[in-house]
């Protein structure tokens, strides 16, 4: 191993706002996984939110956590068993590895397996580190024009990915998608790559509404101070007509609220922002007009979708805004991060030398 | 028209509380329609709804409306363009005639149709009377061996029907089914049909579980006076696991939260039971285990299947509880009916000489 | 009406290469119909099939029959019930309309219908004429900007649309198409709209590929003198792996089979093209590998997908090639349409002045 | 370890017509395996074909081969890390253990692994043996009123669960199965555990048509000298209407042919015999009339299912003519196979003292 592979420099979150660089044990892939030395890694939301609130729902920081799980990097060292790669290449990290025995396993639906390991949930270490070992299935190759940080963004496109799926977005048809951050663009832009005709995008913020129109929103209506009635007249009269189905990415339940009442009968509803932990609802209203309302829980078999979007540039991710740090820098990214100017910010792993 | 037919004794809402019984004119059957003499109606909770309320949801009762939709007569006069229909032939009358023309009409979800005219839902008259006249592909024939009282129970069998549909309820399933009423056992009979290797149902009466039990349900639960997560538990201890799918049938909040805690993930939820227009909701829940949430609204394409049902014996319908009344004791059987301590009241429409 | 419309000059087939121009009255339109004002007809390979040989299958040429089926138009007269349409609007008008009342028009799967009458498809009469009715629900409003030989173009494109829906295309697959034709064409075009990452199509002439790929192929390949496993060897290069669905525009066995021992496991083959009535197929490697096998008959609900995929240019025909020809010179635009040197032939129907 | 336990008698076969009866080391289970005790074996037409051909298509007996795949028994020995097992379970083996990793697998298609190692499949060794390992998410527990019987059976009950599932078998439907051997049987228990109102099912032999009448066809035809066309007249005067799905279950060309003229528009015929690696078949009308064929290999996800459907009685086994042997007489079992005059000859494994 190279000298430089002694260091393996780590954020690691010991509680609610403790988040220190520390060198941790460079580890060992078994005969299924591949060593990887990590490139890049985007912060997500979620991760801010461990940082600071020290939990996520049920899943609490309990012990010293290794933050990261937008993941791209080069493969280090082969497992004894693995075929397909080799020293060198260049792959994405799907985050979480199921079990694979069980019924959700089985089913395809590994994503609701109760057993999953996923990078930084708790207890499962995450990639903000120089070198992770992961499972050789889950790490994906990137064609050579894709770039490390379209690598890293498949995390979330997966979301979007698995999103446009649960929808059923299918040419077209027009599209509600409700909110215009990370998660609200990269669905917009899987639903246009679905074939989606018009997609209207709704926020409270018209800096973001400009960044989706910029990336090919059809429409954008700035909700702040609207009623629902008001905004469901807003989005009929762009479309056209009421839209086949909604994508809801605020976890707000007046947003929520605005996709049942504004989808078409016997349209769905997608949940993939996640607010309070219960909402009021118009149900019957729902039921009776047959909207379903389907929930979005991660993802299950979406990086290769994502991988083939992005190098087929039916994805263009070049657009979305982006600041950089490196992992010595975590800290100060994660500041930015939560000022959220930016739609990503990318953290290089890199050891400089 | 043999002399008995002048007689169209029908029963008429005119306002809330304000049932009559008087004579209307025989209708003449267009070119695709037949004209149907009524031996069965069967009393539904919305036409008890509408003589108590005046009105269900959005739908008034502004102008004198036959009541009944549950229906089964026999062909007295075939329309010129109608084929495979003859004078004598005992048929089924599936109450909603759709507009046939629009996006939903096209796609098969013709329940969806806004123009959908139905019986006895303002402002189409119902099937409360002597003679209808009804488009023929809407009237399904029965076999010799199907009686009068099953052809009427068609209609809250297709409701069954279009909800284990809409459940997905698959062999080898578990299902949870809450609320032992009407709706609720007809469901129960469809799951088992569909293959359902155990149902649990669920109520706050005795006695209408002890009906579920005889009819085929594998176990009951009485929840009054239980926590959700007490009846969560049982519903699970019963089953082994939790259900795959849930089909909610008593419109209480309450049970629609039961359903959210305790489907499988993955699973999915059916609103039958309508009760208050909004419902606070545990929605994080239901997303996050990626449980679905679909309405029910009427049926689409049910007819034929239930006659299939009913006449193959995979669905048998005899051992529910049932009393008899005559047309011109309408308003007697209403009473009945609120009396809820039979599962179907019948009327029978034949004039007797 | 205006003084040109006592025109209604029509290219009527009597019999196998007996094309007649000859007056026909101008219908009038029943209340839900509107008479349409034919702007431009394209040509389609039926049209000439039946002049070539009068007959196509079991539908034969028994009484003199009206051409053409691709159309669109210009609404001359409204019928009393139709609602949604004005005279001068322009529309493209869906050849077949079902009988509405079968089981197969009940379900949503129109297309099926029995008792289907199509344009041009014995004994009903086409629209290469000045004027037909046409039910109103079955003509679709173009926007300003899609022109009339578009909305001519909507017909076979929605061939493609069935075929897509046929095939599950789905978000970042790998698709093949057999046989650049029009169809295959279309096919490719809308298979890209909705999200194939790669398609690979074949053909045995290299204009038509030239064609396939200026249109948006990624991959071509010229089959002629090549074995079955040579074809699918270039295929699986091309694509990196087998596609995951297969559509077969050409109707030739071996394409078929080619389909059959390349699609992927647990992929999808429709069946698009027709050849002869019978096929000597690998049914065992089909079988083993659950690679299904789908056919297309027409479309349902197709148009509407169609028109939003052009107006939205998620599909762009304007490269398609093309001549033009008047109605008086349908003869002799049925030659060009024989010789297939373009990839449509529109025939102008209004009357010049 | 039992004295008796030193005894793993195994009937290998060496090559065509070389079944030699012999011992083998008992095995060791890995973390995630248990060692089963095998109790019963039931002989599959595909035991027979290795032993009278040495080979089953491209699969070629190369190297000794245990063979047996319908497996019961207990749990003697359970591996480190397996949980929900204990010494003494009764069990049955799903006898594929797919590769967990690839596309196939993750999707939930795991029967389509190209890295499956199938008992008695070259080269896994099969269960017609004292002991095996297996990996214990693919050992089923049996209820205590389910028979180790039942347990071997549960086998080919999931080809008739996969069957049915591929075919979409819905309540109300009529059926088609095409063959009265063991598969065509457990098809249609299945068929009619998902409520199907009708099952026709045809062969050539009268004994196995009384078997199925016996066991729950509701129409059996004798196709021997009959043409296609006959056939189809019977089926559809049977069920009144065509078939919505067709189970082929023989693998004869002109049954798969009657198959495709028969089944209603819009319906599926599922190809679960294999006969002749070719078939020339009348594809045009499958096409056009838009009858899905697809393919039945082995089964996914159905075990779990097969066990409710048996344990719940919806599926009764216990009609089902069988035969008795030991593992001693292997042999003669295989011979009584070949014999075909019952559905299911059965080998005790256990070691008798």
């Amino acid at each position: 191993m190279a000298p430089n592979q002694v260091d393996n420099l780590s954020a690691v979150l010991y509680k609610k706002d403790d988040l220190r660089m520390e060198q941790r044990p460079i580890p060992t892939p078994g005969p299924q996984q591949l060593l990887v030395k990590i490139h890049t890694v985007g912060i997500c939301g979620s991760d801010v939110h461990y940082l600071t609130h020290g939990a996520i729902g049920s899943f609490i920081v309990k012990a010293p956590l290794v933050l990261g799980h937008e993941t791209a990097g080069v493969v280090e060292e082969v497992g004894d068993q693995v075929k397909g790669f080799s020293v060198g290449d260049r792959v994405a990290l799907e985050p979480g590895v199921p079990c694979r025995r069980c019924y959700h396993c089985k089913l395809g639906t590994y994503n609701l397996c109760p057993d999953m390991g996923f990078f930084a949930t708790p207890p499962f270490d995450g990639s903000l580190t120089r070198f992770v070992v992961h499972d050789a299935d889950f790490c994906f190759k990137l064609p050579d024009h894709v770039t490390f940080e379209e690598g890293a963004l498949l995390e979330p496109l997966s979301v979007g990915v698995h999103t446009v799926r649960r929808a059923g977005v299918k040419i077209g048809q027009k599209a509600l998608i409700l909110g215009s951050g990370p998660i609200g663009i990269l669905t917009l832009l899987v639903s246009k790559a679905a074939g989606a005709s018009a997609v209207v995008i709704t926020d409270i913020d018209d800096g973001r509404l400009a960044m989706a129109k910029e990336l090919g929103a059809d429409y954008t209506i700035n909700v702040r101070g609207k009623s629902i009635q008001q905004v469901k007249d807003e989005i009929t009269a762009c479309l056209g007509q009421p839209p086949h189905v909604s994508m809801e990415c605020t976890g707000v339940a007046t947003s929520v609220e605005t996709a049942i009442l504004t989808t078409l009968s016997g349209g769905t509803i997608v949940l993939v922002g996640l607010g309070a932990d219960r909402a009021d609802l118009p149900m019957v209203e729902a039921a009776i007009r047959e909207v379903d309302i389907r929930g979005v829980f991660r993802y299950a078999n979406c990086y290769p979708t994502a991988i083939e979007l992005v190098a087929s540039k039916k994805v263009d991710l070049s657009k979305l805004t982006r600041a950089h740090y490196t992992l010595e820098e975590t800290p100060e990214a994660f500041k930015r991060a939560q000022k959220a100017d930016v739609i990503k910010v990318f953290i290089n792993c890199e050891k400089k030398d």
